[in-house]
């Protein structure tokens, strides 16, 4: 950390700053300038919590350079993670993931035929929503553990892992009964008390970003996971709030190769729900493999025009299968470029 | 809810798109224009989801009239709701309320000094964290319980009631015990499980604005708990995130008037967290009161330069006194020229 | 500045940036951490280009102390600078300016009505566009010479002098011959070729917030006109751009504070464009003075409902009668609780 | 246009808005509903400027479905435009145009290395800043005229087309005597002044979108030039401005294929100013041509350690020369990928 003095700060307002560095157990090297005097912080592990000195007299702030969060940043832990659901494996060398299904589960009917389109056309993890966060109380919120067995069943009979979202601490044990992979969705990324829970469990998480939340921030939730253990752990961005509404959110893709470099852990893309426009799903789903991601989360249902939710942005069946056959060819020739590139470095 | 058509939709996609509305017991009627048609939907008592008809073959977009609520808003309960908390009233009509405290819960001394200071100055309302969110999972998280016990001391040692932040629904139980008052954080707006179980309780709660909610967003919340049956309930509001850097988050003063016009509930403001500046605390709480705030939420602490959590936007005793009294002079100010405007009326 | 080096960087990696400093004329201090290296540069009067270092082998970030401007710092300049515009003087120690008109000038009888409701108001200054900014080209872009002649007239006959917007260099000569004080809008906040033309002409300027710019941003735009050599310039709040779209923009009151804490310039707000809706204008206008704000920016029109531009947001005659007298109460009230303050701290 | 009237809206009221649609020379239906009335408004060739309906009384809100633009947009002009710079065509069933070069135009050597690496990895227009905008004054401003000199002796020797960026109306002249294609940057995006100028000219015109600008308003700018009769224009994609600070501004990549829907001219993406991160151009770069974008607009030097401006983002010779190739072999890709598609859909 460095703290900036004011121009016209005093010696006795240095010496007072000095002190408290020390009281933290730290060790505060002043650096004079020209037209005023920073001091340098140093001995500290990680991110310094500056509450006590940021606002002593006649200091101007107070700049970090460490990060909140540490066991999962590259830094600390170079290796790639590959994170296990079921059969399928999750990170760096692996093929990209496709996790398909539709929003919501509603009924054994339409979670069924919607499953056969995600298996027929190569996904290898199903999704399906029981409990549903939605804006409003008077929309549909799901069909709960009703929900859960349904797609439990789907993925059975289809023979993928399921993921779904869980939305309370009291809905985990439901929740871990009938699924392969927990969600902790965009709204839920700071709920902390959730975090910790899950990285209390042995269960592959995928979190995914909050809408208004910076990288650091969805690393630091992260964090709470992991420092609880459990480092079976997926990111997902899905889109941010900003003030274009021409989509439903904004997809950040440098978030990917960024993460990458700063966090070990693997990362996917919800292109679904961060446009809410189907026309954009396929090309944005190209451009995420493109762009690094390590799989990719998609909405499918096999009647969109009859879903309960988010039906403007799901694919039917031929859309998807031909996505499909897109990323296949995407993913060959990402390969072979990779490759050769690293056949030409040799 | 309006149905724009593309400029070329044939008559079937508007004759199918007809059906979709009367699918949901709606009625459609279409409005042909110079370059296109629109379809009005008629005979709905509240929002209406239109994930079965936006994405139908030929509709350019669907403009919503309705909003996500409707119990929290005025236009359906004109009369302004009064929320009361022990022997507090909050609400139109009343002078407004002073809820103040430290960020956290340090210690039976900390706790007590500060309840002092906040009594002492006038406040009617003691506030204490005693479960904290905080971004990264290595920060001081709160005493938890312990901390309960120590605000109700508190409490009880100065004569107020206390409010706390409850961040999961096994908290509530402990919470309700030790709490006149129970605050959602902004991270947990859209926790909607938190919300509905909050909704069931026959307590007083404050919900705090999510720091990247729209104020419909914010409102539907609301709704959450008022559905449940809980109309004992404070909106606050405590900054926005933008891409302002200057200030913690951006204070959005504004909301403050249109809440009062689109909600019958009361809303108090947070210029602590919203600045995350002490300078700036007296100041913009006083512009809080002129935009017509119900209250306000003030971080106190006997001894910042030490506070575990916030310190930068606390204000210590003499500064909250000073602050106390310029709102006592403004709350009377502004009594009398109400008084003197709604005379003139006459 | 700080030059944060990675965990990782050789000793050969900190030479480097160490001479790449020294080839900048300035001094190196690298303070070796626990964990990573960080080099303090000193030396430096004032911002440091950091192009040359930033890419560096095994430079992490930069951390920069200094701003990108320092002739409108406080820091630099301590005492308040006043403007003055015709008679009125606008700055600390003075009454707050009300500037007041309609959006555009329309027409000889429009611009004289809503100046004599301004006039008879109280208001010191009158406003009005003739070149006016519009999003798209189909609607009414203003009069051009001709409006700034009404304007004129209109000011002369009222007595008042005038303020209105300059779009173009090229403009300059005829906005000089006619108004007394130049308005740049926000859409020109960085149309750095005409900050610096009004800076080499000895006219006082009205500076607006462009729409997505920080404070820091907002504050070397300033720089750009004094820099030139006119220090008779007013800063303007008038909201940002935010995800909020219940308000036209989102006004930032604690610029103010924190702007009157930083520049020694005036800053006034404009509570009409900043929320776009005139219910909320009376309100935010006042939070402003409270705030601190120099001064105020109002749209009156002496018929909105027949306003060629920006109705939705103007007041008509009783109601802006109606916000002075309010204003003048106010203005009275926060003199004598300063002059109070002070004389208690005597 | 629709107009939403508040619930307890008289008929007095409905009557009023109607005589004013009506004064518009438009046509309103009102549409009764169970719990208000919408007024729908009929006959209007375009947008529908609701100034004198907005604030009518009983008036809750308006909603557009017209669009501030209509030359620029597909509807109106279904077929593909295609710009023409010097030698080079960019549009639909072209290969994807590639400008590169440096910021800023800095010596005659450095134009000339940096030309000659551009050249011989394949890009077909050399870009290079004569006129720097730059958030301070204190920062490099470029050369000049002088520049426009060197950059234009550069592309002559390599034998490439020039782009530069013009900031001023009185600098066209110059400008168009140097440059093939100009250049407005993110920063004049709504000087409209500078808009209609180079519409009124026939030189081909790159229009980058505003760091704050929404779809619908970067392409009403658009409009602006178009309208003026000048459509040889391309649209370029920069980066917005979010929350998130990691990178220096957010990609809004789905914008790409979206302005391909919306609008008929072409649009190129800028990676370098949008992450402000050497690492990340070029993944980003390849990521916009899977979008669907015309071209790219990357930024090279030959020397980038010792670069005058956003070094930190610029490419070296190897570092272009190999994101060339990685492009080449993409854009075959996606040319075999398209083609397959279309065969397959005979």
């Amino acid at each position: 950390m460095l703290i900036v003095m004011n121009q016209d700060a005093t010696s006795q307002q240095i010496d007072a700053v000095t002190a408290a560095v020390a009281a933290l157990g730290l060790r505060a090297e002043p650096i004079p300038g020209s037209s005023r005097t920073a001091i340098g912080v140093l001995g500290n592990q990680g991110y310094v919590d500056d509450a006590t000195i940021r606002n002593l007299p006649g200091v101007r702030e107070t700049l970090h350079v460490s990060k909140p969060y540490k066991l999962v940043s590259r830094d600390f832990h170079p290796a790639s993670t590959q994170v296990r659901v079921g059969p399928v494996i999750i990170g760096d060398g692996q093929p990209p993931v496709m996790m398909a299904g539709p929003c919501s589960i509603e009924s054994e009917a339409q979670m069924l035929a919607s499953a056969r389109i995600v298996r027929d056309a190569g996904a290898t993890i199903l999704r399906g929503g029981a409990f549903k966060p939605r804006t409003g109380p008077h929309s549909f919120q799901g069909l709960g553990v009703e929900g859960l067995k349904l797609l439990r069943q789907a993925g059975d009979a289809v023979g993928l892992p399921v993921v779904t979202e869980v939305m309370r601490i009291g809905q985990l044990e439901d929740v871990c009964r009938y699924a392969d992979l927990l969600q902790i969705g965009a709204r839920n990324m700071q709920n902390f008390d959730l975090l910790k829970e899950v990285g209390r469990l042995r269960v592959p998480v995928l979190l995914k970003r909050g809408m208004s939340a910076t990288i650091e921030e969805f690393l630091a939730a992260a964090e709470y996971i992991v420092a609880e253990g459990n480092d079976q752990l997926i990111l997902c961005e899905r889109g941010i709030r900003t003030f274009e509404t021409a989509t439903r959110n904004t997809l950040d893709l440098s978030v990917v190769p960024l993460v990458r470099q700063l966090s070990h852990l693997p990362i996917i893309v919800d292109p679904s729900h961060a446009t809410g426009r189907r026309p954009l799903v396929p090309v944005m789903a190209q451009a995420a493999l493109v762009c690094g991601a390590h799989g990719l989360m998609v909405e499918v249902h096999h009647d969109p025009a009859h879903a309960l939710c988010d039906g403007a942005q799901s694919l039917d069946g031929p859309q998807f299968a031909r996505l499909m056959g897109q990323l296949a060819q995407l993913t060959a020739f990402l390969r072979d470029q990779r490759a050769a590139e690293t056949g030409a470095a040799c």
